[in-house]
């Protein structure tokens, strides 16, 4: 029999459910708008809810729950603290909680780091005995797996990148200092800088995919280089700079085998890659030049595959229990 | 009998080495000028002699052979890959050489690593989950300890945190990019902040104390600062910015449980530490602000009893043979 295991991806838009088997395979994936502004027991209701259709479903044993959560949350004690897009959610031990509705064990880590353990274990990184996964969409997150294990650090606070100083210029970042990663180089800032564009004189092409989307962001920059527009080309390419220069950095701090490029933007991995490269080139010493990049391999199914990973590799999570009998 | 390890640290102008025991007891040290431009066998040489008259003075079993030595190098295949220090020294198998002339196993790891995992072992980091060594002198290194691993990464290069950009301006580094850690923030770049200020006026204090240890150098500067000059409690100042900077940046990336300082410039600590901190305060997302940072513990003996931990600690070390197995 396939050992499987129940695996959920809260996020604050949507919860996701699904049974994962211990090879990655997504079965009976559900999808329900969380009810994110109901606080604490409503979600655990849905997802009590979703676990038993889906037990209810499978016909064998279901070895633990794996729960992808937005941080900030402590793996190691199992809390998740005070999730910004979720309601009432303050310091709510959801590992406890959550094992005794369902009477299971459950593992718990971020979604960046759930992400990271899913490519590893079946998508892009697969193979590799360091992976890094950096996620490019609203901010900028990342996870590292090394030798099989999530790297967490304090209270699994580790490989917060966003917030890595790479400048002393460019915009104020929303945790108050300049020239962050995240501020440079998120989606959020090429969607800033594409808005910016489209109000001067050669921005009409990414104002037109701005109106044709609804709103500006990185989307329309993307919509409108793909057409070649050279205001968006040059968009792109101060994008992959920034890009470059942060993953260089990252580069010689983890020295991962591969790094992992997912989240939203990674929609325009092929436009950015060569910037990127050619700024690694660049920058980084010539031992770590050549370490492969390459697109997220499991696209929305990572933070699912990534859960169920966290029941399957218990040495990579760190919930305080298993922490302990190590 | 008490368990013992023969520990090198081989550097570029001494050679040291030691019996030490499995509870980080430093015997029989003995220091040699490293014949650093004779070659690979001369070295070598050198290492076997010390090694016999070492061991011909123990009456227990030795239980390995530790070996901290310039970078870069690569732990993993056990090879010194080109150390700017030691002529000669290309690609060379020095664990296989080593081992083959000693007729025990050996462990090589870069210096800075060795550091780190003497101080996480015996030192200030002793008893904390994961530990962030950083060693400030003529550059800026680092070593990062971690569930009793040292973090490795491809080849054994994570932890370069000399080359982080953290800045889009300031002098161009050794490696060819403006804005690196090290060349903001190392004992070298205060060095030239002071002798640029021992020729202006108000520079006196710095260029009397550059005449009287015979050069410029970082240790002007904090001598000055010791008898309150104010030019050189300004530099001190400066240089306790760029340190908090780039240590804000790893305390988001690698969430340690303590930050140990390290280095030449670990003898300023006290004079440095208030505007760490206070950097930290200012730049650090909360949850990383109360991080403990402490001066290293094991002073110029953290080679010594670090080269022996890769013995005692064998997970922490990541010679082929030994990965293989695990």
């Amino acid at each position: 029999m396939t050992a499987t295991a129940l695996a959920f991806d809260l996020g604050g838009t949507d919860l996701r459910a699904a049974i994962v088997t211990q090879a990655g395979e997504v079965r009976q994936a559900l999808t329900v708008p969380t009810l994110a502004r109901e606080g604490v027991d409503a979600v655990l209701d849905q997802m009590t809810s979703l676990a038993k259709t889906l037990m209810a479903g499978t016909d064998g044993t279901i070895a633990g729950v794996g729960l992808g959560a937005p941080g900030p949350l402590d793996p190691l004690a199992g809390i998740m603290v005070a999730p910004p897009t979720l309601s009432g959610w303050h310091d709510v031990a959801v590992v406890k909680r959550l094992s005794a509705r369902l009477g299971l064990p459950v593992f718990l880590d971020n979604d960046a780091n759930v992400a990271a353990l899913g490519e590893w274990r079946h998508g892009a990184g697969r193979g590799f005995e360091t992976v890094l996964f950096v996620t490019v969409s609203t901010g900028i997150g990342g996870g590292v797996v090394s030798n099989g294990r999530i790297f967490h650090g304090r209270r699994g606070l580790a490989v917060e990148i966003g917030h890595m100083t790479i400048s002393g210029f460019g915009p104020t970042c929303l945790c108050g200092n300049v020239g962050c990663f995240e501020a440079l180089a998120s989606g959020t800032a090429l969607g800033h800088r594409g808005a910016d564009a489209a109000l001067r004189p050669g921005g009409e092409k990414i104002a037109a995919a701005q109106s044709a989307i609804g709103r500006p962001g990185a989307r329309a920059v993307v919509e409108a280089a793909r057409v070649d527009d050279p205001v968006a080309l040059a968009l792109i390419a101060k994008e992959a700079e920034w890009l470059g220069i942060g993953l260089t950095n990252l580069l010689h701090i983890f020295s991962p085998d591969i790094v992992v490029f997912g989240g939203g933007l990674s929609n325009a991995f092929d436009l950015l890659i060569g910037g990127i490269r050619s700024v690694v080139a660049t920058r980084a010493m010539s031992a770590y030049r050549d370490v492969v990049i390459v697109r997220a391999g499991l696209g929305t199914n990572a933070g699912l595959v990534g859960a169920a990973g966290l029941v399957f590799t218990p040495s990579s999570s760190a919930t305080r229990e298993d922490r302990h009998q190590t």
